[in-house]
């Protein structure tokens, strides 16, 4: 089942796509696809209803999920937490000298840097090295704490959608700090078309996904969720430990190599570029960088 | 004036305080001390119904702002962004060892850490290594990017309140990490009891406010927010540079010396131990620990 919230920004409506791909009106189900809507049964009201052929055909949104459709929303209504994974793929480390880490390498980003999967993006003023980060996101589907075991993590899942973590590096980098003050600009999470659930990944789950980004049509980043140093699975569960994960809690899984920061002469986002990043049967985005 | 959210968790109600410290009901005001209260004019509604008298005593909240009234809740809804300053200091930073910063430190704090000052704080699982730090919290009132002067900024904030930013500090300087590892479990940011408006602390504003942490009754953080290394109205500014502030969002910043971590013999927070935390003019917390 593939999830969309389509409209305007702050007004968007729960949506679930057709087998033929066609955006049908969860509105009879739900007011939003958010916490309430995951823990409480919604994902199986919706799936019930698609099944039974009941859910009307919402006006207005053909073609939604797709750059050249109607405005698409992040998948989940962003209230939760987002939760980032740094270093967390091979390539990515050996690209930029770090050490893989012995242990996943935590952040956390506001979530009022989720934005839809074409919005544009805005280059803060006065930075210069800003940069994309295709990423597979998880989210989390049900309140969870101290999980034990792998089966545990993916029951805790709602599903995956595609993200792009946009990251000033100057600012991550720079300066003594923490990364959070390159990661937290406006604009700087753009999620979605879709919350797939796992069903929609077949046996194989997350465990081979490839992800790209093509920057002006250039293929920059071409990697694959095999080459992640920590799985999905122990992620959810390690960072259990952490914090309470809650429904609507996205988790943002790091990235392979190919950013701007490790590419010759450094040619890192300038308004007017384009980006397009996909993860494999989640999706495809697009978003225009602009200046703040 | 002085706000309160009065009642359980997640249904508390709004509140100010008459110049005797009775809580008044808010109700007829608002709904909530939110985002849509503080840029909406609430604070002048309040103020004017205050005057007025036309403001019922709330029922059952006698003594609410003390540890020994009714539950308080955080002085207004979390679901803003909480943003932390580290190492702000110079006393903290002299008993740490920590060079002073060139720039403020910024880390983001999940905002569903967020708990009322009387909510008891649990010591994750496993770990032995858990920290008081009390800080000033400022809250901002309305919408703030790449403010310039410290008008703008000091014209930007709603109030103020106190905080704990409670740390594990295995997690938080362990594993070559992100500070947010050790800063994101549940319970970790009591918050008020108050939310305090400018005017609260007359013409000395935030220059001298003394903070102060007792654990078992025992004075271990004695400090003043003179010995900031970056100031209330810079923070605002700087901050405005790297996120939008919003309305609701809380920014902590930093803590004096005499956390646990500098202390001879390191006693850390263990269950059943008592923090007390109090800013001048803000008011006091009182926090049971209790083991997650």
């Amino acid at each position: 089942m593939k999830l969309l919230r389509i409209g305007p920004p702050g007004a968007e409506r729960p949506a679930v796509l057709s087998p033929e791909g066609v955006p049908l009106d969860l509105s009879a189900i739900t007011p939003d696809i958010d916490a309430d809507f995951l823990s409480g049964g919604g994902l199986e009201r919706a799936r019930t209803a698609l099944e039974a052929g009941e859910l009307p055909v919402l006006p207005g949104a053909a073609g939604a999920g797709t750059p050249d459709g109607p405005r698409v929303g992040p998948p989940v209504a962003p209230r939760g937490k987002l939760i980032g994974i740094g270093t967390n793929y091979a390539d990515y480390a050996a690209a930029t000298g770090a050490e893989p880490p012995e242990r996943p390498i935590v952040f956390i980003k506001p979530t009022d840097t989720v934005v839809g999967p074409y919005d544009p993006v805005r280059i803060p003023r006065g930075c210069t090295a800003t940069d994309h980060e295709v990423e597979l996101a998880v989210v989390i589907g049900r309140t969870a704490r101290y999980l034990e075991t792998d089966a545990e993590a993916e029951a805790a899942v709602a599903g995956y959608a595609v993200a792009n973590d946009v990251t000033e590096r100057e600012h991550q980098f720079g300066h003594g700090g923490q990364w959070g003050k390159g990661k937290s600009f406006e604009t700087f999470t753009p999620l979605g078309p879709w919350l797939a659930t796992p069903d929609e990944l077949g046996d194989g789950g997350t465990a081979a996904l490839g992800l790209r980004t093509r920057v002006n049509g250039e293929l920059v980043q071409d990697g694959t969720t095999a080459g992640m140093l920590f799985g999905v699975p122990y992620l959810v569960r390690h960072l259990s430990r952490f914090m309470a994960l809650r429904p609507g809690d996205v988790v943002i899984t790091g990235t392979p190599a190919g950013v701007a920061m490790t590419r010759p002469d450094t040619p890192y986002l300038r308004p007017g570029d384009v980006m397009e990043l996909e993860v494999d049967l989640l999706g495809g985005q697009r978003q225009v960088l602009a200046a703040a």
